[in-house]
């Protein structure tokens, strides 16, 4: 018998581990909400994430149960745990990427460098914290949010009066508008047991609010940097009790300092050049952290790793009918997709291109990509 | 719709298929024997490859059809052409992977090096060509040999009674024993419309007749050995009319000649190494090629990459029991399993290593290899 591993979720995030578990000999069995998602060749369940009872069921026989995504319930989370499921991460580290509120105070609590931040119930107390900060900040929800959804910069309080409606009694999280250089993330995995490697900080390009492109590793971050980063992302992961893997993602300051803007507690979209970049995928390392397995190496394969996300994807015909001319124009590129319907702005997947120039890595990918935009 | 290939069989090589289409978001399916066959996550119909019905049922809404082996008969092969089947390869190039004697027929008349061969229907016919050939031949059969099977070498042709009797009637193929160096692959990938890749040569260690290491590329091979083989191996696979992956092995001679060995229509385990070691692996170089794709860049991503088999496995305890020592031993080696049955001799898995020192990276993946051993 195989190690089992149990995944809630069947995006593409769960669709990504199988190719992982399929070299490594695992058992991936996958809990979807439809039989067509992305993850569908390990789907051994349909049913849904909020459900304790389907969760049981999937979870009682796999050797482990982890996620595609952070949206199980802390409730249902701890009901697994109580009735014996393996849950990695487990739940008293997931709550803290579940809810942004509780994260800013534990990270701050831990002295781990943030933006200014504060809870707000009231337009009052935001017009206070704007008034502190420059005139603007960013309020976020505390739960529910991500790509940019649950995001937005404020400059005038009065504006925001709609979401304090909508909270219904949650508080808001502000946080102060960081003048940054750029967006770096630092992806670790830990194992039950404490080990712990990470792959080097990536430079991660956003566009509205979404990732657009990853450049592994970040360029000018050897040294400081990477060492700082490295630290963070360790001190979180060990703080938090996180298994699996994190995604810290940063902001690096005009005034030279790294402040933890996001944290994420599976595989992550700025790991994805660790497929064909690095020795060991982030998926892989996730499936080998949470089974408590010793975690592979993380050097990267080629000097420089560029990920570029196709969004959108073409509204007429399909996916794979432009690779006609994208695997003739691009052959050195690597190809990933999700088997999504295109949608204007939906990830549908990837590519990845490597090499010792990164402008040329740059222009290859991107090259890629855009054979299939619309 | 993602385009879509039907595998036929659900072995290893099928397995090894689904990353590669996972990644290319294509729609891989497999028909197999059993449903906890290697290739298990995309199985999709259970039936006979001798069926032209399961086949016909299985093959009539696919793009392409293609193959984990070679043993689907001839006459399947046409009915399913006949019924507008998109076979890849097809039964015009097939029949020479499936009858050695057909093989060496055409490779002689194409002029590609070949050991002194002959068909042999008798005793008699077996003395007098090795009385021509230094008193010993490797006897073969034409049909249905691998992995050292239907393979015996002959000194004495009374010995051989017993396989003219079980021939029953089959002529049986004599080759003159070569006196060879070592043994070395060449694989090349060929679309139905021309283009055709390969990999640098490789050499291949056999033991008892089954693949037992790899080194890519093969070790002092850059140039005319280099050159030779991809010509042999592009001349039979444009004369042949292979599509896919083919596999050509190699005798480098003592008096340094290249002789064509066997011919193998499909990803080859002397094409392993590629999945971690090249820009494109074979069995995602197959799935473009069987699918009319352009064909993906073929170069190494390490100066030297090592393949070793697992062969047998542990009789007690599960594969994945190793890797608590085997993933903490050899954290750069990248392992690959089956989930398959152990059992003296079948090949249940292999490792590989990469780097720019030889020596290591076959000390890595042998060590690392040697943690599943009985």
């Amino acid at each position: 018998m195989s190690k089992s591993v149990g995944v809630v979720g069947g995006g593409q995030l769960a669709r990504m581990m199988i190719p992982a578990a399929v070299n490594l000999g695992l058992d991936i069995r996958v809990l979807a909400e439809n039989e067509g998602d992305p993850a569908r060749l390990a789907v051994t369940a349909i049913g849904s994430h909020l459900s304790v009872e389907d969760l049981l069921r999937f979870g009682k026989d796999v050797d482990v149960l982890t996620f595609d995504h952070e949206h199980v319930p802390q409730a249902v989370l701890r009901e697994l745990v109580a009735q014996g499921v393996n849950v990695q991460p487990g739940p008293d580290a997931l709550q803290f990427a579940q809810n942004k509120l509780s994260m800013r105070r534990r990270l701050a609590e831990l002295g781990v460098p943030i933006p200014d931040w504060a809870g707000v119930d009231t337009v009052d107390e935001l017009a206070a914290f704007l008034a502190d900060h420059g005139g603007a900040g960013v309020l976020k929800t505390a739960t529910g949010g991500y790509d940019g959804k649950g995001v937005r910069v404020v400059r005038d309080a009065a504006d925001a009066a709609d979401w304090f409606e909508a909270a219904n009694g949650e508080t808001l999280l502000v946080e102060e508008l960081v003048d940054f250089r750029r967006e770096l993330a630092q992806l670790v995995a830990r194992r039950p047991s404490g080990e712990i490697a990470y792959w080097p900080v990536v430079e991660s390009l956003q566009r509205d609010g979404v990732c657009a492109e990853v450049i592994a590793p970040a360029p000018n971050s050897a040294g400081r940097i990477a060492d700082v980063a490295a630290d963070i992302a360790t001190t979180v992961a060990e703080s938090l009790g996180v298994t699996g893997v994190l995604a810290v993602e940063l902001f690096e300051t005009t005034d030279d300092r790294l402040l933890v803007n996001e944290l994420a507690m599976r595989p992550h979209n700025t790991g994805h050049w660790s497929i064909d970049g690095s020795t060991t995928s982030q998926f892989e390392q996730h499936l080998r952290a949470v089974l408590d397995l010793p975690l592979g190496a993380t050097g990267c394969r080629d000097d420089w790793s560029v990920m570029v996300n196709v969004l959108g994807g073409p509204l007429e015909g399909s996916i794979t009918d432009r690779y006609d001319v994208a695997c003739a124009e691009q052959p050195t590129v690597k190809f990933h997709f999700y088997e999504k319907a295109p949608r204007p702005g939906r990830k549908v997947g990837h590519v990845t291109s490597g090499g010792d120039d990164l402008d040329d890595a740059v222009y290859r990918a991107r090259a890629a990509a855009a054979f299939f935009d619309n």
